[in-house]
Protein backbone atom coordinates (compact mmCIF):
# COMPACT_ATOMS: atom_id res chain seq x y z
CA UNK A 1 0.00 0.00 0.00
CA UNK A 2 2.85 2.28 -0.96
CA UNK A 3 0.69 5.25 -2.30
CA UNK A 4 -1.65 4.97 0.52
CA UNK A 5 1.20 5.48 2.58
CA UNK A 6 2.47 8.67 1.07
CA UNK A 7 -0.70 10.16 1.16
CA UNK A 8 -0.54 13.16 3.61
CA UNK A 9 -4.12 14.55 4.31
CA UNK A 10 -4.55 18.46 3.91
CA UNK A 11 -4.94 20.71 6.75
CA UNK A 12 -8.79 21.49 5.62
CA UNK A 13 -10.64 19.50 3.82
CA UNK A 14 -12.10 20.41 1.11
CA UNK A 15 -14.38 18.96 -1.48
CA UNK A 16 -13.72 17.92 -5.26
CA UNK A 17 -16.01 15.58 -6.95
CA UNK A 18 -16.17 11.85 -6.01
CA UNK A 19 -13.70 9.91 -8.16
CA UNK A 20 -16.26 7.72 -9.64
CA UNK A 21 -17.62 4.24 -8.15
CA UNK A 22 -21.51 3.86 -7.99
CA UNK A 23 -23.61 6.70 -6.10
CA UNK A 24 -20.43 8.95 -5.88
CA UNK A 25 -23.08 11.61 -8.07
CA UNK A 26 -25.76 11.09 -5.15
CA UNK A 27 -22.94 11.87 -2.38
CA UNK A 28 -22.77 15.66 -0.98
CA UNK A 29 -21.15 17.18 1.95
CA UNK A 30 -23.73 19.31 2.69
CA UNK A 31 -27.42 18.99 3.72
CA UNK A 32 -30.57 21.08 2.79
CA UNK A 33 -32.78 20.68 -0.75
CA UNK A 34 -31.37 20.95 -4.26
CA UNK A 35 -34.88 22.22 -5.86
CA UNK A 36 -38.44 22.65 -5.00
CA UNK A 37 -40.40 19.56 -4.68
CA UNK A 38 -44.10 19.21 -3.33
CA UNK A 39 -44.72 15.53 -2.23
CA UNK A 40 -47.35 13.71 -3.62
CA UNK A 41 -50.60 12.65 -0.65
CA UNK A 42 -52.67 9.42 -1.69
CA UNK A 43 -55.80 8.64 0.42
CA UNK A 44 -54.50 6.69 3.07
CA UNK A 45 -53.62 8.04 6.54
CA UNK A 46 -49.45 6.57 5.65
CA UNK A 47 -47.81 7.93 3.21
CA UNK A 48 -44.49 6.13 2.81
CA UNK A 49 -41.61 7.73 0.63
CA UNK A 50 -39.36 5.24 -0.04
CA UNK A 51 -37.12 2.64 -2.09
CA UNK A 52 -36.39 -1.19 -1.71
CA UNK A 53 -33.18 -1.04 -0.29
CA UNK A 54 -33.32 -3.17 2.67
CA UNK A 55 -33.77 0.21 4.68
CA UNK A 56 -37.00 0.44 2.85
CA UNK A 57 -37.60 -2.91 2.95
CA UNK A 58 -37.90 -2.57 6.95
CA UNK A 59 -41.06 -0.32 6.36
CA UNK A 60 -43.17 -1.88 3.80
CA UNK A 61 -42.75 -5.39 5.48
CA UNK A 62 -44.10 -3.79 8.74
CA UNK A 63 -46.60 -2.31 7.39
CA UNK A 64 -47.65 -5.52 5.46
CA UNK A 65 -47.90 -7.42 8.45
CA UNK A 66 -49.62 -5.05 10.53
CA UNK A 67 -52.36 -5.25 7.39
CA UNK A 68 -52.11 -8.92 7.67
CA UNK A 69 -53.25 -8.81 11.17
CA UNK A 70 -56.12 -6.41 10.01
CA UNK A 71 -55.00 -2.70 11.38
CA UNK A 72 -57.26 -0.64 8.79
CA UNK A 73 -55.37 2.35 9.92
CA UNK A 74 -52.33 0.56 8.38
CA UNK A 75 -53.27 0.94 4.50
CA UNK A 76 -50.46 3.35 2.67
CA UNK A 77 -49.66 4.97 -0.29
CA UNK A 78 -45.46 3.74 -0.90
CA UNK A 79 -44.37 6.42 -2.97
CA UNK A 80 -40.67 6.21 -5.19
CA UNK A 81 -38.00 8.10 -4.36
CA UNK A 82 -35.60 7.61 -6.59
CA UNK A 83 -32.36 8.42 -4.80
CA UNK A 84 -29.91 8.22 -8.46
CA UNK A 85 -32.30 10.85 -9.04
CA UNK A 86 -32.03 13.02 -6.72
CA UNK A 87 -35.49 12.66 -5.37
CA UNK A 88 -34.35 12.71 -1.64
CA UNK A 89 -32.91 16.58 -2.40
CA UNK A 90 -36.33 17.84 -3.18
CA UNK A 91 -37.80 20.45 -0.70
CA UNK A 92 -41.04 18.17 0.22
CA UNK A 93 -38.77 15.25 0.98
CA UNK A 94 -36.46 17.16 2.95
CA UNK A 95 -39.26 18.66 4.99
CA UNK A 96 -40.01 15.02 6.31
CA UNK A 97 -36.12 13.92 6.12
CA UNK A 98 -34.07 16.63 6.72
CA UNK A 99 -31.48 13.74 6.72
CA UNK A 100 -32.32 13.00 2.89
CA UNK A 101 -32.33 9.24 2.99
CA UNK A 102 -35.25 6.72 2.64
CA UNK A 103 -37.88 5.68 4.21
CA UNK A 104 -39.62 8.23 5.72
CA UNK A 105 -43.12 8.32 6.54
CA UNK A 106 -46.00 10.97 7.34
CA UNK A 107 -48.68 10.00 9.67
CA UNK A 108 -51.49 12.20 8.73
CA UNK A 109 -54.25 10.50 10.91
CA UNK A 110 -54.36 12.93 13.83
CA UNK A 111 -54.77 16.94 13.55
CA UNK A 112 -51.37 17.91 12.24
CA UNK A 113 -49.08 15.39 10.22
CA UNK A 114 -46.31 13.94 11.83
CA UNK A 115 -43.23 12.97 9.82
CA UNK A 116 -41.26 9.76 10.67
CA UNK A 117 -37.64 9.42 9.57
CA UNK A 118 -34.86 6.58 10.35
CA UNK A 119 -36.13 2.86 9.83
CA UNK A 120 -35.82 1.99 13.55
CA UNK A 121 -37.53 5.61 13.94
CA UNK A 122 -40.42 4.00 11.52
CA UNK A 123 -40.87 0.92 13.37
CA UNK A 124 -41.08 1.94 16.52
CA UNK A 125 -43.44 4.65 15.70
CA UNK A 126 -45.68 1.85 13.92
CA UNK A 127 -45.48 -0.71 16.49
CA UNK A 128 -46.53 1.76 19.55
CA UNK A 129 -49.22 2.93 17.12
CA UNK A 130 -50.69 -0.18 16.70
CA UNK A 131 -49.53 -2.15 19.77
CA UNK A 132 -48.09 -5.06 17.52
CA UNK A 133 -44.58 -6.10 17.14
CA UNK A 134 -42.95 -5.01 20.46
CA UNK A 135 -43.94 -6.84 23.59
CA UNK A 136 -45.39 -4.64 25.99
CA UNK A 137 -43.60 -6.97 29.18
CA UNK A 138 -40.22 -4.59 30.13
CA UNK A 139 -37.90 -7.31 29.62
CA UNK A 140 -39.19 -8.60 26.64
CA UNK A 141 -39.31 -5.24 24.92
CA UNK A 142 -35.82 -3.76 26.38
CA UNK A 143 -34.77 -7.40 24.32
CA UNK A 144 -36.60 -5.92 21.23
CA UNK A 145 -35.32 -2.57 21.45
CA UNK A 146 -31.39 -3.94 22.56
CA UNK A 147 -31.14 -5.80 18.92
CA UNK A 148 -33.24 -2.96 17.07
CA UNK A 149 -30.74 -0.42 18.02
CA UNK A 150 -27.85 -3.40 17.81
CA UNK A 151 -28.71 -3.59 13.81
CA UNK A 152 -29.17 0.18 13.10
CA UNK A 153 -25.50 0.85 14.50
CA UNK A 154 -24.38 -2.47 13.06
CA UNK A 155 -25.92 -2.07 9.31
CA UNK A 156 -23.73 0.75 8.39
CA UNK A 157 -20.39 -1.63 8.66
CA UNK A 158 -22.54 -3.90 6.02
CA UNK A 159 -23.58 -0.84 3.92
CA UNK A 160 -21.84 1.67 3.88
CA UNK A 161 -18.54 -0.20 5.16
CA UNK A 162 -18.46 -3.72 3.28
CA UNK A 163 -20.82 -3.51 0.30
CA UNK A 164 -19.64 -0.09 -0.34
CA UNK A 165 -15.61 -0.84 -0.70
CA UNK A 166 -16.18 -4.57 -1.64
CA UNK A 167 -18.95 -3.57 -4.37
CA UNK A 168 -19.33 -0.42 -5.30
CA UNK A 169 -15.64 2.12 -4.96
CA UNK A 170 -13.90 2.35 -7.78
CA UNK A 171 -11.30 0.67 -6.93
CA UNK A 172 -10.63 -2.84 -4.57
CA UNK A 173 -8.69 -1.67 -1.58
CA UNK A 174 -7.18 -4.93 0.44
CA UNK A 175 -7.10 -3.14 3.67
CA UNK A 176 -10.50 -1.87 3.82
CA UNK A 177 -11.99 -4.89 2.52
CA UNK A 178 -10.42 -6.64 5.20
CA UNK A 179 -11.50 -4.44 8.13
CA UNK A 180 -15.32 -4.71 7.09
CA UNK A 181 -15.43 -8.31 6.04
CA UNK A 182 -14.20 -9.22 9.50
CA UNK A 183 -16.32 -6.91 11.19
CA UNK A 184 -19.41 -8.41 8.83
CA UNK A 185 -18.63 -12.05 9.71
CA UNK A 186 -18.60 -10.89 13.75
CA UNK A 187 -21.74 -9.71 13.49
CA UNK A 188 -23.21 -12.39 11.67
CA UNK A 189 -21.28 -14.89 14.07
CA UNK A 190 -23.19 -12.46 17.11
CA UNK A 191 -26.54 -13.11 15.16
CA UNK A 192 -25.93 -16.99 14.88
CA UNK A 193 -25.02 -17.41 18.84
CA UNK A 194 -28.44 -15.12 19.68
CA UNK A 195 -30.34 -17.67 17.46
CA UNK A 196 -28.73 -20.65 18.66
CA UNK A 197 -30.49 -20.01 21.76
CA UNK A 198 -33.67 -18.32 20.82
CA UNK A 199 -35.99 -18.82 18.20
CA UNK A 200 -36.06 -15.07 16.95
CA UNK A 201 -34.06 -12.20 18.31
CA UNK A 202 -35.63 -10.81 21.25
CA UNK A 203 -37.21 -14.20 22.04
CA UNK A 204 -40.32 -16.94 21.05
CA UNK A 205 -42.22 -13.62 19.18
CA UNK A 206 -41.75 -12.09 15.94
CA UNK A 207 -40.23 -8.22 16.22
CA UNK A 208 -39.66 -5.45 15.06
CA UNK A 209 -35.96 -6.31 15.91
CA UNK A 210 -36.55 -9.24 13.04
CA UNK A 211 -38.25 -7.01 11.02
CA UNK A 212 -35.05 -4.73 10.97
CA UNK A 213 -32.40 -7.35 10.84
CA UNK A 214 -34.15 -9.46 7.85
CA UNK A 215 -33.43 -7.30 4.96
CA UNK A 216 -29.59 -6.79 5.80
CA UNK A 217 -28.44 -10.05 7.55
CA UNK A 218 -31.42 -12.01 6.16
CA UNK A 219 -30.76 -10.90 2.87
CA UNK A 220 -27.22 -11.28 2.90
CA UNK A 221 -27.30 -14.77 4.19
CA UNK A 222 -29.60 -15.23 1.02
CA UNK A 223 -27.01 -14.33 -1.24
CA UNK A 224 -29.04 -10.93 -2.65
CA UNK A 225 -26.20 -8.69 -1.47
CA UNK A 226 -23.36 -7.52 -3.24
CA UNK A 227 -22.59 -10.92 -4.29
CA UNK A 228 -20.97 -11.10 -1.42
CA UNK A 229 -22.18 -14.90 -0.15
CA UNK A 230 -19.54 -17.03 -0.87
CA UNK A 231 -16.76 -14.27 -0.34
CA UNK A 232 -18.20 -13.92 3.52
CA UNK A 233 -19.37 -18.32 3.62
CA UNK A 234 -22.52 -17.26 4.61
CA UNK A 235 -23.96 -20.59 4.39
CA UNK A 236 -21.51 -21.29 7.70
CA UNK A 237 -24.54 -19.40 9.70
CA UNK A 238 -26.65 -22.15 10.31
CA UNK A 239 -28.85 -20.53 12.99
CA UNK A 240 -29.12 -17.28 10.91
CA UNK A 241 -29.78 -19.17 7.58
CA UNK A 242 -32.82 -21.05 9.92
CA UNK A 243 -34.14 -17.60 11.16
CA UNK A 244 -33.98 -16.13 7.11
CA UNK A 245 -35.74 -19.22 5.94
CA UNK A 246 -38.68 -19.03 8.21
CA UNK A 247 -39.09 -15.39 7.68
CA UNK A 248 -38.64 -15.62 3.89
CA UNK A 249 -41.64 -17.80 4.05
CA UNK A 250 -44.41 -15.38 5.38
CA UNK A 251 -46.26 -14.02 2.54
CA UNK A 252 -45.99 -10.12 4.42
CA UNK A 253 -42.67 -10.53 3.67
CA UNK A 254 -42.37 -11.35 0.26
CA UNK A 255 -44.97 -8.52 -0.22
CA UNK A 256 -42.67 -5.76 1.63
CA UNK A 257 -39.99 -6.88 -0.83
CA UNK A 258 -42.05 -5.68 -3.58
CA UNK A 259 -43.31 -2.85 -3.35
CA UNK A 260 -41.05 0.13 -4.17
CA UNK A 261 -39.00 -2.32 -5.79
CA UNK A 262 -36.93 -1.29 -8.60
CA UNK A 263 -34.65 -4.24 -9.89
CA UNK A 264 -34.81 -8.00 -10.20
CA UNK A 265 -37.84 -9.57 -11.89
CA UNK A 266 -40.24 -7.24 -13.25
CA UNK A 267 -43.18 -9.35 -12.06
CA UNK A 268 -41.50 -8.92 -8.12
CA UNK A 269 -42.03 -5.21 -8.66
CA UNK A 270 -44.51 -2.98 -7.18
CA UNK A 271 -42.68 0.50 -8.16
CA UNK A 272 -45.75 2.03 -6.32
CA UNK A 273 -48.92 1.00 -3.90
CA UNK A 274 -51.61 2.53 -3.13
CA UNK A 275 -54.09 -0.32 -2.56
CA UNK A 276 -53.87 -3.97 -1.36
CA UNK A 277 -54.95 -5.15 -4.63
CA UNK A 278 -51.95 -4.20 -6.45
CA UNK A 279 -50.01 -7.26 -5.66
CA UNK A 280 -53.07 -9.10 -7.13
CA UNK A 281 -52.74 -7.35 -10.72
CA UNK A 282 -49.09 -8.11 -10.00
CA UNK A 283 -49.50 -11.29 -9.34
CA UNK A 284 -52.31 -11.60 -12.62
CA UNK A 285 -48.85 -9.92 -14.52
CA UNK A 286 -47.07 -12.86 -13.54
CA UNK A 287 -49.44 -15.47 -14.15
CA UNK A 288 -50.13 -14.29 -18.16
CA UNK A 289 -46.22 -13.42 -18.39
CA UNK A 290 -45.92 -17.60 -17.48
CA UNK A 291 -48.69 -18.52 -19.81
CA UNK A 292 -46.80 -16.80 -22.66
CA UNK B 1 -3.84 4.69 -6.17
CA UNK B 2 -2.20 1.70 -8.66
CA UNK B 3 -2.11 -0.81 -5.61
CA UNK B 4 -5.24 -0.69 -4.91
CA UNK B 5 -6.47 -1.54 -8.63
CA UNK B 6 -4.56 -4.19 -8.79
CA UNK B 7 -5.93 -6.13 -5.80
CA UNK B 8 -8.59 -9.13 -6.73
CA UNK B 9 -10.53 -10.18 -3.46
CA UNK B 10 -10.06 -13.82 -3.27
CA UNK B 11 -13.13 -16.10 -3.50
CA UNK B 12 -13.69 -16.70 -0.02
CA UNK B 13 -12.04 -14.74 2.82
CA UNK B 14 -10.08 -15.70 5.23
CA UNK B 15 -8.81 -14.61 8.30
CA UNK B 16 -4.77 -13.14 8.72
CA UNK B 17 -3.55 -10.99 11.63
CA UNK B 18 -4.63 -7.51 10.75
CA UNK B 19 -1.56 -5.81 9.62
CA UNK B 20 -1.42 -3.09 12.22
CA UNK B 21 -3.43 0.06 13.22
CA UNK B 22 -4.80 1.29 16.63
CA UNK B 23 -7.53 -1.04 18.35
CA UNK B 24 -6.18 -3.79 16.05
CA UNK B 25 -5.65 -6.52 18.40
CA UNK B 26 -9.31 -6.41 19.36
CA UNK B 27 -11.28 -6.60 16.26
CA UNK B 28 -12.19 -10.30 15.27
CA UNK B 29 -14.22 -12.56 13.06
CA UNK B 30 -16.08 -13.79 15.50
CA UNK B 31 -18.27 -13.27 18.44
CA UNK B 32 -18.78 -14.93 21.76
CA UNK B 33 -16.20 -15.40 25.02
CA UNK B 34 -12.94 -15.40 24.92
CA UNK B 35 -12.44 -16.18 29.22
CA UNK B 36 -14.36 -17.25 32.09
CA UNK B 37 -14.76 -13.75 34.22
CA UNK B 38 -17.95 -12.92 36.78
CA UNK B 39 -19.11 -9.27 36.19
CA UNK B 40 -19.19 -7.66 39.63
CA UNK B 41 -21.87 -6.11 41.54
CA UNK B 42 -22.00 -3.46 43.28
CA UNK B 43 -24.97 -2.16 45.82
CA UNK B 44 -27.02 0.06 43.84
CA UNK B 45 -30.35 -1.49 41.66
CA UNK B 46 -28.41 -0.31 37.95
CA UNK B 47 -24.66 -1.68 37.38
CA UNK B 48 -23.04 0.08 34.54
CA UNK B 49 -20.15 -1.33 32.69
CA UNK B 50 -18.61 0.84 30.66
CA UNK B 51 -15.59 3.06 29.13
CA UNK B 52 -15.45 6.94 28.88
CA UNK B 53 -15.72 6.62 25.03
CA UNK B 54 -18.15 9.01 23.42
CA UNK B 55 -20.94 6.26 23.76
CA UNK B 56 -20.14 5.22 26.89
CA UNK B 57 -20.41 9.10 28.09
CA UNK B 58 -24.00 9.18 26.76
CA UNK B 59 -24.91 7.00 29.30
CA UNK B 60 -23.38 8.50 32.90
CA UNK B 61 -24.91 12.00 30.89
CA UNK B 62 -28.20 10.46 31.28
CA UNK B 63 -27.79 9.10 35.09
CA UNK B 64 -25.95 11.97 36.17
CA UNK B 65 -28.98 14.01 34.57
CA UNK B 66 -31.83 11.60 36.06
CA UNK B 67 -30.01 11.87 39.58
CA UNK B 68 -29.47 15.53 39.22
CA UNK B 69 -33.41 15.69 38.81
CA UNK B 70 -33.69 13.46 42.13
CA UNK B 71 -34.38 9.99 40.64
CA UNK B 72 -32.41 8.32 43.75
CA UNK B 73 -33.64 5.09 41.37
CA UNK B 74 -30.32 6.06 38.61
CA UNK B 75 -28.06 5.65 41.49
CA UNK B 76 -25.39 3.65 39.95
CA UNK B 77 -22.50 2.02 40.08
CA UNK B 78 -19.68 2.54 36.94
CA UNK B 79 -17.63 -0.71 36.55
CA UNK B 80 -14.66 -0.05 34.08
CA UNK B 81 -14.41 -2.50 30.79
CA UNK B 82 -10.98 -1.69 29.72
CA UNK B 83 -11.51 -2.61 25.83
CA UNK B 84 -7.76 -2.59 25.02
CA UNK B 85 -7.75 -5.62 27.34
CA UNK B 86 -10.37 -7.65 26.12
CA UNK B 87 -12.71 -7.20 29.24
CA UNK B 88 -15.38 -7.07 26.72
CA UNK B 89 -14.68 -10.61 26.03
CA UNK B 90 -15.03 -12.16 29.55
CA UNK B 91 -18.06 -14.02 29.25
CA UNK B 92 -19.86 -12.63 32.07
CA UNK B 93 -19.75 -9.09 29.66
CA UNK B 94 -20.85 -11.04 26.89
CA UNK B 95 -23.79 -12.50 28.93
CA UNK B 96 -24.96 -8.70 29.53
CA UNK B 97 -24.08 -7.62 25.61
CA UNK B 98 -23.63 -10.61 23.16
CA UNK B 99 -22.33 -7.55 20.75
CA UNK B 100 -19.00 -6.96 22.81
CA UNK B 101 -19.26 -3.79 23.23
CA UNK B 102 -19.55 -1.10 25.58
CA UNK B 103 -22.04 0.24 27.24
CA UNK B 104 -23.54 -2.00 28.75
CA UNK B 105 -26.45 -1.68 31.48
CA UNK B 106 -28.10 -4.46 34.32
CA UNK B 107 -30.95 -3.11 36.03
CA UNK B 108 -31.14 -5.04 39.25
CA UNK B 109 -34.42 -3.49 40.68
CA UNK B 110 -37.00 -5.91 39.91
CA UNK B 111 -37.29 -9.91 40.61
CA UNK B 112 -34.84 -10.58 37.83
CA UNK B 113 -32.14 -8.90 36.41
CA UNK B 114 -33.08 -7.21 33.10
CA UNK B 115 -30.10 -6.58 30.60
CA UNK B 116 -29.88 -3.25 28.22
CA UNK B 117 -27.03 -3.10 25.77
CA UNK B 118 -26.54 -0.53 22.56
CA UNK B 119 -26.69 3.19 23.89
CA UNK B 120 -29.80 4.09 22.33
CA UNK B 121 -31.57 0.98 24.18
CA UNK B 122 -30.20 2.27 27.35
CA UNK B 123 -31.28 5.70 27.09
CA UNK B 124 -34.79 4.80 26.02
CA UNK B 125 -35.19 2.47 28.71
CA UNK B 126 -33.54 4.95 31.52
CA UNK B 127 -36.30 7.58 29.90
CA UNK B 128 -38.98 5.61 29.88
CA UNK B 129 -38.32 3.68 33.81
CA UNK B 130 -37.89 7.05 35.11
CA UNK B 131 -40.28 9.53 32.76
CA UNK B 132 -37.82 12.22 31.50
CA UNK B 133 -36.15 13.23 28.70
CA UNK B 134 -38.51 11.61 26.07
CA UNK B 135 -41.64 13.56 25.63
CA UNK B 136 -44.87 11.82 25.87
CA UNK B 137 -46.71 14.35 23.58
CA UNK B 138 -46.83 11.65 20.78
CA UNK B 139 -45.01 13.96 17.47
CA UNK B 140 -42.13 15.39 20.67
CA UNK B 141 -41.94 11.83 21.42
CA UNK B 142 -41.44 10.95 17.94
CA UNK B 143 -38.78 13.82 16.82
CA UNK B 144 -36.52 12.90 19.76
CA UNK B 145 -36.74 9.29 18.81
CA UNK B 146 -36.20 10.35 14.76
CA UNK B 147 -33.37 11.78 15.82
CA UNK B 148 -32.05 9.34 18.69
CA UNK B 149 -31.92 7.04 15.57
CA UNK B 150 -30.51 9.34 13.32
CA UNK B 151 -27.34 9.61 15.70
CA UNK B 152 -27.30 5.50 15.65
CA UNK B 153 -26.82 4.85 11.94
CA UNK B 154 -24.60 8.28 12.16
CA UNK B 155 -22.29 7.52 14.09
CA UNK B 156 -20.30 4.53 12.49
CA UNK B 157 -19.66 6.76 9.91
CA UNK B 158 -17.70 9.15 12.37
CA UNK B 159 -16.30 6.66 14.53
CA UNK B 160 -15.86 3.20 12.58
CA UNK B 161 -15.40 5.32 8.99
CA UNK B 162 -13.87 8.84 9.53
CA UNK B 163 -12.38 8.72 12.87
CA UNK B 164 -10.45 5.06 11.86
CA UNK B 165 -9.38 5.62 8.34
CA UNK B 166 -8.11 9.72 9.29
CA UNK B 167 -6.47 8.62 12.95
CA UNK B 168 -6.19 5.35 13.52
CA UNK B 169 -5.47 3.47 10.26
CA UNK B 170 -1.82 2.32 9.43
CA UNK B 171 -1.83 3.76 6.45
CA UNK B 172 -3.76 7.20 4.84
CA UNK B 173 -5.55 5.77 2.16
CA UNK B 174 -6.92 8.73 0.28
CA UNK B 175 -10.15 7.39 -1.23
CA UNK B 176 -11.47 6.09 2.66
CA UNK B 177 -10.29 9.70 4.46
CA UNK B 178 -12.39 11.57 1.58
CA UNK B 179 -15.69 9.40 1.25
CA UNK B 180 -15.93 9.42 5.25
CA UNK B 181 -14.86 13.40 5.85
CA UNK B 182 -17.63 14.11 3.08
CA UNK B 183 -20.03 12.06 4.86
CA UNK B 184 -18.96 13.66 8.67
CA UNK B 185 -19.64 16.96 7.09
CA UNK B 186 -22.83 16.31 5.52
CA UNK B 187 -23.96 15.33 8.68
CA UNK B 188 -22.63 18.37 10.45
CA UNK B 189 -24.54 20.29 8.27
CA UNK B 190 -28.06 18.30 8.69
CA UNK B 191 -27.29 18.97 12.76
CA UNK B 192 -26.78 22.50 12.15
CA UNK B 193 -29.25 23.25 9.80
CA UNK B 194 -31.95 21.36 11.93
CA UNK B 195 -30.52 23.44 15.00
CA UNK B 196 -30.84 26.53 13.30
CA UNK B 197 -34.37 26.04 13.64
CA UNK B 198 -34.77 24.72 16.87
CA UNK B 199 -32.93 24.74 20.09
CA UNK B 200 -32.81 21.12 21.02
CA UNK B 201 -32.58 18.39 18.14
CA UNK B 202 -36.19 17.50 18.58
CA UNK B 203 -37.84 21.19 19.86
CA UNK B 204 -37.11 23.30 22.81
CA UNK B 205 -36.85 20.47 25.28
CA UNK B 206 -33.54 18.67 26.16
CA UNK B 207 -33.77 14.91 25.33
CA UNK B 208 -32.69 11.73 25.09
CA UNK B 209 -31.10 13.11 21.24
CA UNK B 210 -29.36 15.64 22.56
CA UNK B 211 -27.79 13.47 25.48
CA UNK B 212 -26.76 10.66 22.46
CA UNK B 213 -25.75 13.39 19.75
CA UNK B 214 -23.57 15.48 22.12
CA UNK B 215 -20.77 12.92 22.98
CA UNK B 216 -19.69 12.28 19.03
CA UNK B 217 -21.06 15.67 17.33
CA UNK B 218 -20.84 18.07 20.55
CA UNK B 219 -17.18 16.51 21.13
CA UNK B 220 -15.88 16.95 17.14
CA UNK B 221 -17.89 20.16 17.40
CA UNK B 222 -15.21 21.25 20.42
CA UNK B 223 -12.02 19.49 19.22
CA UNK B 224 -11.58 16.39 21.11
CA UNK B 225 -11.71 13.92 18.64
CA UNK B 226 -9.38 12.94 16.48
CA UNK B 227 -7.30 15.93 15.98
CA UNK B 228 -9.74 16.53 13.31
CA UNK B 229 -11.20 19.98 14.34
CA UNK B 230 -9.21 22.22 12.04
CA UNK B 231 -9.67 19.31 8.84
CA UNK B 232 -13.38 19.44 9.24
CA UNK B 233 -13.43 22.93 9.47
CA UNK B 234 -16.07 22.82 12.43
CA UNK B 235 -16.35 26.21 13.84
CA UNK B 236 -18.29 26.68 10.46
CA UNK B 237 -21.49 24.66 12.02
CA UNK B 238 -22.08 27.64 14.25
CA UNK B 239 -25.72 26.13 15.58
CA UNK B 240 -23.78 23.02 16.47
CA UNK B 241 -21.16 25.16 18.11
CA UNK B 242 -24.11 27.27 20.08
CA UNK B 243 -26.05 23.62 21.34
CA UNK B 244 -22.65 22.12 22.19
CA UNK B 245 -21.58 24.95 24.48
CA UNK B 246 -25.68 24.80 25.83
CA UNK B 247 -24.85 21.37 26.98
CA UNK B 248 -21.56 21.43 27.84
CA UNK B 249 -22.70 24.20 30.21
CA UNK B 250 -24.66 21.34 32.45
CA UNK B 251 -22.52 20.39 35.35
CA UNK B 252 -24.32 16.87 34.97
CA UNK B 253 -22.59 16.80 31.54
CA UNK B 254 -19.04 17.34 32.75
CA UNK B 255 -19.92 15.07 35.60
CA UNK B 256 -21.33 12.19 33.17
CA UNK B 257 -17.93 12.98 30.94
CA UNK B 258 -15.74 11.98 33.73
CA UNK B 259 -16.98 8.81 34.63
CA UNK B 260 -15.10 5.91 33.55
CA UNK B 261 -12.74 8.63 31.40
CA UNK B 262 -9.05 6.97 31.58
CA UNK B 263 -7.60 9.82 29.57
CA UNK B 264 -6.71 13.18 29.64
CA UNK B 265 -6.50 14.82 32.92
CA UNK B 266 -5.88 12.78 35.65
CA UNK B 267 -8.30 15.16 37.66
CA UNK B 268 -10.84 14.63 35.07
CA UNK B 269 -10.73 11.14 35.25
CA UNK B 270 -13.49 9.39 37.68
CA UNK B 271 -12.27 5.81 36.67
CA UNK B 272 -15.36 4.10 38.64
CA UNK B 273 -17.63 5.71 40.16
CA UNK B 274 -20.20 3.90 43.12
CA UNK B 275 -21.59 7.08 45.07
CA UNK B 276 -22.30 10.89 44.46
CA UNK B 277 -19.75 11.65 46.46
CA UNK B 278 -17.00 10.45 44.55
CA UNK B 279 -16.77 13.20 42.62
CA UNK B 280 -16.61 15.35 45.35
CA UNK B 281 -13.49 13.46 46.31
CA UNK B 282 -12.29 14.33 42.92
CA UNK B 283 -12.03 18.45 43.75
CA UNK B 284 -10.64 17.75 46.53
CA UNK B 285 -7.97 16.13 44.86
CA UNK B 286 -7.74 18.68 41.89
CA UNK B 287 -8.06 21.55 44.59
CA UNK B 288 -5.17 20.18 46.07
CA UNK B 289 -3.17 19.72 43.53
CA UNK B 290 -3.58 23.38 42.10
CA UNK B 291 -2.53 24.25 45.72
CA UNK B 292 0.78 22.50 44.94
Amino acid sequence: MSDSAEYTPPKVWTYTQPSGGSFANINRPIAGPTHEKVLPVGQHPLQLYSLGTPNGVKVTIMLEELLALGHTGAEYDAWLIRIGEGDQFGSGFVDVNPNSKIPALVDRSGAKPVRVFESGSILVYLAEKFNAFLPKDIPARTETLNWLFWQMGSAPYLGGGFGHFYAYAPTKNEYAINRFAMEVKRQLDVLDRRLAESEYLAGSEFTIADIATFPWYGGLAKGWQYGAAEFLSVQDYKNVQRWAETIWARPTVKRGRMVNRTSGDPSEQLRERHDASDFETKTQDKLTESNL
